[in-house]
């Protein structure tokens, strides 16, 4: 059985795996600020729920795109890091903030 | 009062306002095969329910990405087509493609 169409588009297979502004809010702050903690990604900033979060975080670890890197040792303490596959999608965030930039004001659209 | 920070994160603004799987998808489709009707987003093909079609084609309408043009007066009948705002997304959606097809495989992540 062929696939179905969409997993044929690379467009369509980028934004399956990272099409989700939660998601790209992650990827944004890991590129911005570098590896960071759970807590230290600013949920009051971002108005996102610490369970959506968490959730994100899985799905992109599970893709391969961000992983786990242990910090210290006593206690067991980890940071999310970029993969070199998430490094990669730099363009796209480069290019939402240049849009960003020349098509919306400070105050919203 | 000041703007909350991520107002003034250019990227943040791109997210807030297209950050979203049926928004990416449909500027993907109007950039690839060009104007199309309500009727031409093959809904089979991408899994999207007519109501979110027509929620999200209304939200880009309202950002300035896209608009409706007539395209015959008897009966009515409009197209949905690109503005300016919406053609500048390009970058966004050729750096989505280049990393889909660079990382993603046809059979899934």
């Amino acid at each position: 059985m062929s696939l179905p169409y969409d997993k044929r588009c690379p467009a369509f297979r980028a934004i399956d795996a990272i099409g989700d502004k939660w998601c790209l809010m992650i990827l944004r702050d890991l590129m911005v600020d570098g590896p960071r903690r759970f807590q230290d990604f600013n949920h009051a900033r971002t108005g996102m729920a610490p369970n959506i979060l968490s959730g994100r975080l899985k799905r992109l670890e599970t893709e391969g795109i961000i992983f786990k890197r242990l910090y210290s040792e006593h206690p067991p303490r980890y940071e999310y890091v970029l993969t070199e596959k998430g490094q990669a999608l730099t363009p796209v965030l480069t290019a939402l903030r240049d849009w960003g930039g020349a098509f919306t004001g400070k105050a919203g659209p």
